[in-house]
């Protein structure tokens, strides 16, 4: 039997540790590298990276935001990076959280999951507001393109709580209610799911046990937006090993752009993050 | 003064009248207009619908994920169909559902709502899982190159209900959250606001006075999702006149592949919405 996306995640992250390099071509970061804000200096700073991240990381997740600010031609660089990530093995997981009604979705599920499209990725991360529900169809073509998915459920920012921590009709909280509706999907199979949570670094409030997810969970927020590595393992201590990766962006680029500064920056945090869980 | 995207869009709306034509490329659609499912298919499906919108429209909205799914060459498309109705003096909304935390935002308001960005539009959709309060880099660039933006606020989607109708700690239901956010946000400034909300047709069950909004509502769901303009009309009757965009694909669309069948159609939704607000 062909090995799922989530089987293949785990085994990597066992191997190679959770340490997940974020590719954030903000104007901010081009800027501090000497670069122009243009479609040359995305193109120098995402392919860097994605040279940097080779034997180093096993993931590696661009912010789509920062290329679709070029239209497309952000769009046909990103589509560069992502298949000299895959010639290279690493796992992509295109941050673009989308998500919209049934049909729509179908859309989107193909830009980003289906064998055929030039922006394919390992897999993407999407967007609740309109029901977990809604978003079946990339569920389905993900599974069968043995691609994943990573669904927003609790995040780190303040503005974020009143809408994940509201209380639906059943008593549970939003984020309790999504997290839980991820976890009876990766359940209906064996093994370690396909379908993935982003639960930000400080969320440590949320009533919910992560070793029962039998599913993989992005963990942003460490590094310049507050959070350590530590306070993530603590978090997720009684989870195996495998199932946590932690992106790390603007705190490894700050050592740029020097690629040896920048290995060397990776390399620390990669240690750290694997020594850690 | 120079006139906001709340202005123009306004008056357009008084003018022309609701009908928003929806540009929705999907697999189905092309395939039913006998037309190739490529980047060719896409380009004469969308090119043919912005033409037949000049003079019979005030708004169109293209579907993002239907562009997307043929990656950077999908979105070469989009920035030609956006160019050519920025010249044809349509208005735009990139129906895209994009919403991230504040830095990210800025890439994704840059990429829809900046002048030097080739996928520029009037307005943008949003998504408010992130909290309302994190797509401020939206607003205050929509404020700044006069444009707009619509945020997700109920939907008609069954999937939806949940999150949507849950209440917050304040014991406010979150879609009622949403347009109070948005509400106040227009009454920053007199006049009609540039912040509008993507309601559905059916959702006339929300505890909302839709006439203290100062700003525009995106109301999805007629046609062959079936709502009639009626209901619209009848769920949106105590607010002024320009006030609400109904957008229709499907049920246009279907009257396809021949041109003047096409026309006839987007006239008589036209007239219909027009006549009914």
């Amino acid at each position: 039997m062909a090995e799922t996306f989530g089987q293949r995640l785990n085994e990597r992250l066992k191997e190679q540790g959770g340490l997940c390099l974020g590719i954030d071509p903000s104007s901010t970061t081009l800027l501090e590298w000497d670069r122009p804000d243009s479609v040359e200096g995305l193109e120098y700073f995402a392919r860097a990276l994605v040279e940097l991240a080779i034997d180093e990381v096993a993931v590696i997740k661009p912010q789509v935001a920062y290329f679709e600010r070029f239209g497309s031609q952000g769009y046909a660089v990103l589509e560069q990076v992502l298949a000299e990530a895959r010639d290279a093995g690493l796992i992509t997981i295109a941050d673009a959280k989308r998500g919209d009604i049934g049909s729509t979705n179908q859309g989107y599920a193909q830009a980003w999951l289906d064998e055929r499209s030039p922006l394919r990725a390992d897999a993407v991360t999407v967007n609740p507001y309109l029901g977990v529900g809604s978003l079946i169809d990339f569920f389905d073509l993900a599974q069968s393109t043995e691609r994943g998915v990573f669904v927003l459920a609790a995040t780190s920012n303040a503005e974020g709580r009143e809408i994940q921590r509201a209380h639906s009709d059943s008593g549970e909280r939003i984020e309790e209610m999504v997290l839980r509706t991820i976890r009876d999907y990766n359940h209906r199979d064996e093994g370690f799911g396909s379908v993935g949570a982003v639960v930000g670094a400080t969320r440590d409030d949320v009533a919910f046990d992560w070793e029962s997810m039998a599913g993989p969970f992005l963990v942003p927020g460490v590094g310049v937006q507050g959070a350590s590595v530590e306070q993530v393992a603590r978090m997720f201590e009684r989870c195996a090993k495998g199932t946590v990766i932690v992106p790390i962006s603007r705190a490894i680029c700050q050592a740029g752009p020097s690629k040896s500064a920048l290995r060397d920056s990776i390399r620390r945090f990669a240690d750290e993050v694997r020594d850690s869980f």
